[in-house]
């Protein structure tokens, strides 16, 4: 059901110097597929990450948090499917730390160099043996050209990998810049609601690399929503292998660093739209842009909630125009002075709404037609001030509801 | 669908002196449906009403608010279904007058007693004419005992007609409070989401009742959460006629005046549970009460974080103990010093999490056994404090996602 996505990733995946990828079958929730994988990193890359605001956030959360604090450079990633390791108390926290320590003696780093990460099923035990016992079929397998084959381990409700490269010149060096994600639901913002990996061969100085990470986070994977809620584990993680050609960037002021910060966005932001056309039961792609807001907070308030009202969404699925939800979502954002009747609503290029009311030349049959097309533009005028927000999001369909009723099964 | 719901109302509805009704067919939406209910009071009557915060209120809302603030006495509310007459401006505040202006004619009082309401399609102009042609009918129709048939005609998407009734004795005078209600879909707290109407015979001064409205709308109305939409139209009134034999509550602190407090409290309240119950999709009927926060408020935003979790919600539809969804919605909600691991689950009597993580007792079928029942009840314990609050919602089913795709067919 992915809108418009037609797998064209793989042949445009670039390897990163400095990072090399193994997958294994640990056989974690199911057997037979692809469910760990380890991502091992030259010496002295630097890393960091953003994750999620969940107060029940994962075992592996914190242990990458503690890890990141640590000071040491980061040597490995270890990513699993089928068991979230959240809800797990400190007996989780244990398990992920088991598996650091074996992940650690195989590529011959500290644990504390190993960050864990994992996506599945809450409230359940992590079963460390298996990725212990799985673990030695990922190192022999560790590869640089194998970013699609990432993208693929990582998957769990999403219907196809979720792979992109881009390269940029930095000062007469050419960088590369890869990642993948997995997500498609449990998707909101604050923060990222899913795992996405982006890896560079550039050379960052570790102590601007974490304002980098969270730049790009706010402008990809903090501005879409499939469902508003948000994941335990949610964790985007940026490393820098500097094992390309390219000098050290050692300052945000650096004029490269924008160029730098402008590939790992792309990436990040190609990541995070997959997502939500990847959204668990999704048939429509929907942007929703808020202009003329006082602020662009405000601008995002209104966006999200029209993004979360399930009316919207299920008109959107039926395409049907019902396009007064849109207004009632807009009124109930909470902005506690918005004047009514300075709102205008525009779906793709159709005029719905003229100050708060019908567009007196708005017919039915424009309305349905923009609602039939698989990706929708919905633009809301608030008529206050400058500020604008953009946010994606997808429809809300019988097929999410499939999917999460019988998620376990 | 709806869920322990057998319409034993039509027995037990009283009567309240001074208040009648009668209902008419014109064609609002659809031909051949009662879709206009007219409701006559007698003279001198008290009434007070809470409406939708939403700041796209509908034009009746504004006209309510407007009538209510002139300070004469009600004589009559008018109700339609099938257009909500809201999104449509000025012009539908024109409109929204002039079925009152109509109205008033026909009962011989000045528009401004008139109440409307309306519930149905945003952002479609209210078809004045018919409902002005069909209002003979209604007044033809008047009749103290015509409550369901009253129930009946403001139904949209509901299935079952809600109306309760209590009596009560205030100083050895028996005094009646009967109310219905409609509302099954783009029902949130804050306020009602939904029309309901409540009348006594008690005799209360105009002052008072403002403050009984509102006391019982928090304890009722504004505790239950379908989907979280919050709509444009939400309207609870109550009138208090003093056709009965009770002598006048002119205070607060008129011990009588808690008596009848607490009968409007419950009639309010089985309205509102009745519309959770029947709650578009609904299959299951969920309380869920969060104990030991440090605020009533902090509680009531942590039972409202997981009422309105997708997640949770497909969970419940699907009767799949997938508990760790529960957990994850309550470290979404906003808590920033929340301690997870002083967090304690419960569904019905299975203590399923202890200290933030599953209880080492738990067993997946006893989780099992409690989601198969149709009423299930789900106790956090947040071990921060000593305020406790309860919301009751529904599960999110296939059939949601139908009645909402399909609403305007």
């Amino acid at each position: 059901m992915a809108v418009g996505l037609h797998a064209p990733v793989a042949r445009s995946l670039q390897p990163v110097a400095g990072c090399e990828l193994g997958w294994a079958q640990a056989g974690i929730r199911k057997a037979g597929r692809k469910d760990l994988l380890l991502i091992r990193l030259a010496d002295r890359a630097a890393a960091a990450g953003v994750f999620t605001r969940n107060r029940f956030c994962a075992a592996p959360v914190q242990v990458c948090r503690a890890h990141l604090g640590a000071g040491v450079p980061i040597r490995a990633l270890l990513i699993n499917t089928g068991c979230a390791n959240a809800g797990t108390g400190a007996a989780g926290v244990a398990d992920a730390l088991r598996t650091c320590e074996a992940a650690a003696r195989l590529i011959g780093c500290e644990p504390a160099q190993v960050l864990p990460f994992s996506t599945g099923v809450i409230m359940e035990p992590l079963p460390v043996q298996a990725i212990v016992d799985a673990l030695p079929q990922a190192v022999a397998r560790l590869d640089p050209a194998a970013w699609l084959e990432a993208a693929e381990t990582i998957m769990t409700t999403d219907t196809v990998p979720k792979a992109v490269s881009r390269s940029c010149d930095l000062g007469g060096a050419n960088v590369t810049v890869t990642g993948i994600a997995k997500g498609a639901g449990m998707i909101r913002p604050d923060m990222a609601t899913l795992l996405a990996f982006v890896a560079t061969d550039a050379h960052v100085a570790p102590g601007i690399l974490p304002e980098l990470t969270r730049r790009a986070a706010d402008a990809s994977f903090n501005r879409i929503t499939v469902d508003g809620d948000m994941s335990t584990n949610d964790s985007f993680v940026v490393v820098a292998t500097g094992r390309g050609d390219a000098q050290p960037i050692a300052s945000l002021d650096d004029p490269r660093c924008g160029a730098l910060e402008r590939a790992i966005g792309e990436v990040a932001h190609e990541l995070a739209l997959a997502i939500v056309r990847d959204g668990e039961g999704a048939s429509k792609f929907i942007r929703i842009t808020v202009e003329n807001a006082r602020s662009r907070h405000e601008a995002s308030t209104v966006a999200y909630a029209v993004a979360h009202s399930p009316l919207v969404k299920t008109a959107m699925f039926a395409s049907d125009p019902n396009l007064g939800r849109i207004l009632s979502a807009v009124g109930a954002s909470g902005i506690e002075d918005l004047d009514p009747s300075a709102v205008q609503l525009y779906l793709n290029d159709v005029w719905v709404a003229r100050d708060g009311a019908r567009h007196p030349d708005y017919r039915e049959q424009d309305g349905q037609h923009a609602m039939r097309g698989a990706e929708i533009l919905v633009r809301i005028v608030l008529g206050r001030g400058s500020a604008a927000a953009s946010v994606w999001t997808c429809d809300l369909s019988h097929q999410y509801v499939s999917i999460n009723a019988d998620y376990r099964s």
